[in-house]
């Protein structure tokens, strides 16, 4: 913005997809949006021009980054707890904090804090032998038990399911803090994504079923077809609680297991979510725009759907790195599908892109369809539907 | 894109509002984009990575600028001839070409190649003096008579309604080529925007109204209200057999008078165009996102309505420079209005952003109501709604 007009400016530590949906959404709102990439090809690197390169476990490069941010916000929850303390103390907004922040980095701190809140959570313990493992699924847990790393994981994984002790064994090997929890046989996975303010307004958006594969996120129902009113209600209510409560500024997902007519609380992420990538198109307010608006303490929009049904798919890469002429395809194939792609190299299994179709609530299977060949077309050149 | 994927780039020439909007729709397509900018602080430039500084009105800014891109494109018509001839004969690829883009450039041609093709056009005849100005009026034009620049303009204005033949002596005085046209008493000013790829490919979008006030358009209603099925596919229809007739690639906005059940076409441009803005929320695929996939000759997206009645209300400046507050104020007070603003300095009857809200038909009224207060609000800090 030229000088006479006082539009703030949001800083994002990470220049991943998340950051470059954020910042399409920034161009309409006008405010000014700034990322710190690792390299200059990162997602969003590519696309805004308000780039800094450095490194986010180093205070020195978040602090130059930081510098003339009106706020600071992230696309991961990677950097470390005593830089995010450091950065508060020059001074530095964070949207959400590190007191907020600690429950998306420490996985044990969020269950002890959701547990003291009698938020519905899987039964777990912090487990440090295979005797401690053992115990916990002799105690009511049963097998298999699921280990979590505490923070961060190995080799790119943080969740293993362990059939017996020997599985259990392998994952103690790696030498990393874990948690134990018990694995809960859900009907379905859903997500409940709210904006919070920190004159405290509060947004929910319409409760989703995410399909996972491989225990990655690949389609997302929106809303979640069949969900009853009251369970749909009773977890924007827990997702609007939790954000009151750990004092989230900003978007919070919140993954659930639905069991039994009740919920169990997954995950939490404090910024846009996979869960959310529908309301690019699905809802009057964009997730990114949403959460643009709640760092800046600007007033919320509307987090309404404007279609009866949207699905999203994820696009995952496979082994033919040439994107373009299956994206032409899939563009002549479904003229209303509406294509994401991330500007990532491609690589097998790394999510490139996404698509969305929206549509009315009774073409479920028919959207479902639509977007799970758009997305298989585009991730192998072969169309997979329902 | 890194370099193992064939991603083409797009070269906007121009950097103002619309190349601003479409660079916002190239980041999910994945697409490269680059604007020709004026200045760093042009309103396209603000938001995007890949800007180059220079003068549209020289061949070496232009030869420049297209090194490197797929194809170029136009956020406005005012290349030289000459330069576009230049650039396609040094290999640039244009679109929509020069041929094409002379029809937006002279309006002589316009009227005279429209009505070779049988395109209804008011009666219209080029006048070098008062002498002829006089005579058009006295066989049967009548006064008023509309004098328009064949090209350009002077002092910012292109179009002089001139109530008699005093009021055309003070714009022939201003020695600048001319053309006379018959003032038509139109029921209201409707618009039809159409894209064409160069395979030709063709979609409508459905036709609107354009609400003006002093010659600027200031409401676009989506679709046009009332307007009976067998009109709205007249005026499609002329604008797809225009841009086909014309070699249009890219997009067409036909501006078009309503008078007495037919349509007079009144201008032409070939490039996003203020009467489709409605499009980012209003369809299934905006005409930033269309122009795109047109000018790169990929399969253009459904142009259908998501919405029963879309409004799209302009915001020019006013005195105060000081957007930021009334642009909190206007998010409080109507949490589904979409804001756009186009981080151009506030001054007074600058278009400096614009609005849009979607409902259902029945809710007209009610939508433009809100839409217009928004506007005058964000323009005045005082609502006036309908």
């Amino acid at each position: 913005m030229t000088d006479d007009q006082a539009f703030p400016i949001v800083g994002m530590v990470g220049a991943g997809q998340l950051a470059r949906m954020t910042h399409q959404a920034s161009i309409p709102l006008g405010v000014g949006f700034r990322v710190l990439a690792d390299t200059a090809t990162d997602s969003a690197a590519q696309v805004c021009p308000d780039v800094r390169l450095g490194d986010y476990r180093k205070l020195d490069d978040l602090l130059a980054f930081a510098a003339g941010c009106d706020v600071v916000t992230f696309d991961h929850e990677h950097v470390p707890g005593e830089h995010l303390e450091a950065l508060l103390a020059a001074g530095v907004r964070l949207a959400p904090g590190p007191a907020a922040l600690r429950h998306t980095q420490d996985k044990l701190a969020m269950r002890q804090e959701l547990t003291r809140l009698g938020v519905p959570c899987p039964r777990f313990a912090p487990v440090a032998s295979l005797a401690e493992v053992t115990r916990f699924a002799g105690e009511g847990a049963g097998w298999p038990v699921v280990l979590k790393a505490v923070s961060g994981g190995y080799d790119g994984r943080g969740v293993w399911v362990c059939g017996d002790a020997a599985a259990a064994g392998e994952v103690l090997a790696h030498g990393i803090a874990l948690l134990a929890e018990e694995f809960v046989p859900f009907q379905r996975e859903l997500a409940a994504l709210v904006a919070r303010s920190p004159h405290r307004q509060g947004a929910a958006y319409p409760v989703v079923e995410t399909v996972q594969r491989d225990g990655v996120c690949h389609e997302v129902l929106a809303p979640a077809p069949g969900l009853s009113a009251a369970v749909a209600e009773d977890a924007q209510r827990l997702a609007l609680s939790v954000a009151g409560s750990l004092g989230v500024t900003g978007l919070l997902a919140v993954e659930l297991f639905e069991v039994g007519g009740g919920l169990l609380v997954n995950e939490l992420a404090m910024r846009p979510h996979n869960s959310g990538h529908w309301t690019i198109e699905g809802a009057r307010t964009s997730q990114f725009e949403q959460h643009l608006r709640a760092v800046l303490d600007l007033p919320l929009g509307a987090p309404q759907p404007v279609a009866g049904q949207t699905v999203m798919v994820n696009v995952f890469g496979a082994r033919d790195p040439d994107l373009y002429d299956k994206y032409i395809h899939v563009m002549a194939a479904d003229p209303g599908v509406k294509v994401h792609i991330y500007g990532k190299a491609v690589r097998p299994g790394r999510k490139i892109g996404h698509v969305t179709v929206t549509g009315s609530g009774e073409d479920l299977p028919a959207l479902r369809d639509r977007a799970l060949r758009a997305a298989s077309y585009l991730a192998t050149g072969e169309e997979r539907g329902e």
